[in-house]
């Protein structure tokens, strides 16, 4: 049970942790902070917050639990406003995307006082973004990675643990490298790519033609680029050098299709094309048997 | 109404084609034709045809529409075939992904009987295919581009359109060339970078770890790289001039976010993202508008 949880950012991923701790019955009070107060007061409206920090003293003072939730570029920022009212008591937690960026933003504005916080990244997430679009549910089932310090209590880093444990999460750990490199292939280039092809579609002389056959295939393979621009620019700096690693495999990769593509290598090409797609097939089976409830459930 | 329908490859195209023309009660007879017994048999199982022609003399006799919907490289090989049986009376279409490599295969199959056939593509489809996919909604409310030649009848152009109409779909014109070039860049570019992604990752040593972090962004870019590799195969030869053309520009693409990337230019990646994020907002809002039922519909 935390008594008072505080959120720096009510958005999708700030709001729907809050939402998610109030369904559970795990929380007293919801403090939230952020830069926009129509987007505080919006959260309050809904009912994510229960208040709106009057001052950064005013919402640290009490607070079991700090999270997190706004670009990877502010971590800095907000820890740094926090540390003259950080009780020994408290615990600080994040919900971005890149760790080990966070961890040395974390080290630098909090000094010794960084045992008190626990890095973390919730996997989950939806392209719109903002108060209205958080639920409690976001949560449930998904994956929520830890990177801990060699400094963190262990008692800490349970906490953080049972937050997102109580919003239906299942835990990971990673060493923060780890987490950058596994992020970098799997979640950041992939976003780098569909905002790159949008971008580039939409440039185009013909543009209006071109998305007027735009269809579902090219809609899920965008989707990611309806997300926050702001929020993956900081990932993409943040996460820099894992990005640029594998966005030059990435584009080694492509400048072999192309090369196949211009000898006309129709074996080659569908090897490509057929590892792919088992490879998938396979990923998509073990998703779709982890997901699967127990034989034995109620359901 | 079409008293006798053949069509080549019962799949989830050419077999979503025959439902929805027995949903709309438009069709007397569908006889299917194929390369796998097993795949016809299940078809016939599925009441998606209601016979298996007995040779290719037999399906086309009395044929009134024929439909090709088998990967791309084999549209001339079976229009070699039917030829000898091709009655004055019946028209023939197909339903491949590209146009101008289809085109010259009719002329060059059918010779002076060209005119009989009118090329065609229904902008439809799903990552699973064979017969157990094919359903007859699949292409209500979706665009039918047919790229019509300069010998056809406009009488046999109304009726493949007329056939798509009653499939619930809307019908497009454009030249084949036209057709290749647009699908080159919001289909085939983009099969071809899901496939390039998942087999780039499947190949690393730690794939293991980066499949087992991969979420609902990752699966929604890669869906399309669930789809029949013999397919994207055919497609990817058959339109290799857009298609390498198309690449070349996204690779010059990548390549200046890969130069903002590892000069550190945060406002120069967000130009870029925030763009492609506007664009594709925009695109959305248009699809809905356009799928939105009119204000004064019963529903």
């Amino acid at each position: 049970m935390f008594n008072k949880v505080v959120i720096f950012g009510v958005g999708l991923i700030g709001g729907s942790f809050a939402l998610a701790l109030k369904q559970a019955g795990r929380v007293g009070t919801v403090v939230g902070m952020g830069r926009s107060q129509p987007v505080l007061a919006r959260a309050l409206e809904l009912g994510i917050i229960d208040a709106i920090g009057e001052s950064v003293a005013d919402a640290m003072k009490g607070a079991d639990l700090v999270l997190i939730a706004a670009p990877v570029a502010q971590t800095e920022k907000i820890l740094s406003s926090l540390l003259p009212y950080l009780e020994a008591g408290t615990v600080v937690t994040d919900a971005g995307s890149t760790k080990s960026d966070v961890v040395a933003a974390a080290r630098h504005a909090l000094g010794s006082k960084v045992a008190q916080f626990v890095p973390g990244h919730p996997i989950a997430g939806r392209e719109s973004n903002g108060p209205d679009a958080a639920i409690p549910d976001l949560y449930r089932g998904k994956k929520a990675v830890l990177t801990p310090l060699a400094e963190n209590s262990p008692a800490d880093v349970e906490r953080v643990a049972g937050a997102w444990t109580a919003c239906g999460a299942i835990i990971h750990r990673l060493t923060a490298p780890e987490h950058d490199k596994v992020f970098a292939a799997v979640s950041h280039l992939p976003h780098l790519l569909a905002f790159a092809l949008v971008d580039d579609i939409a440039n185009k002389e013909h543009a209006g033609l071109l998305f007027q056959y735009a269809a579902s295939g090219f809609r899920d393979f965008t989707r990611i680029a309806g997300s926050s621009p702001e929020m993956w620019r900081d990932i993409s700096m943040a996460n820099q050098g894992a990005l640029l690693s594998e966005l030059d495999a990435y584009l080694a990769q492509l400048n072999g299709l192309r090369a196949m593509l211009a000898a006309r290598d129709a074996g080659g090409i569908e090897a490509v094309y057929a590892n792919a797609q088992r490879a998938r097939q396979k990923w998509i089976a073990t998703i779709e048997t982890a997901e699967a409830p127990p034989p034995d459930s109620a359901e």
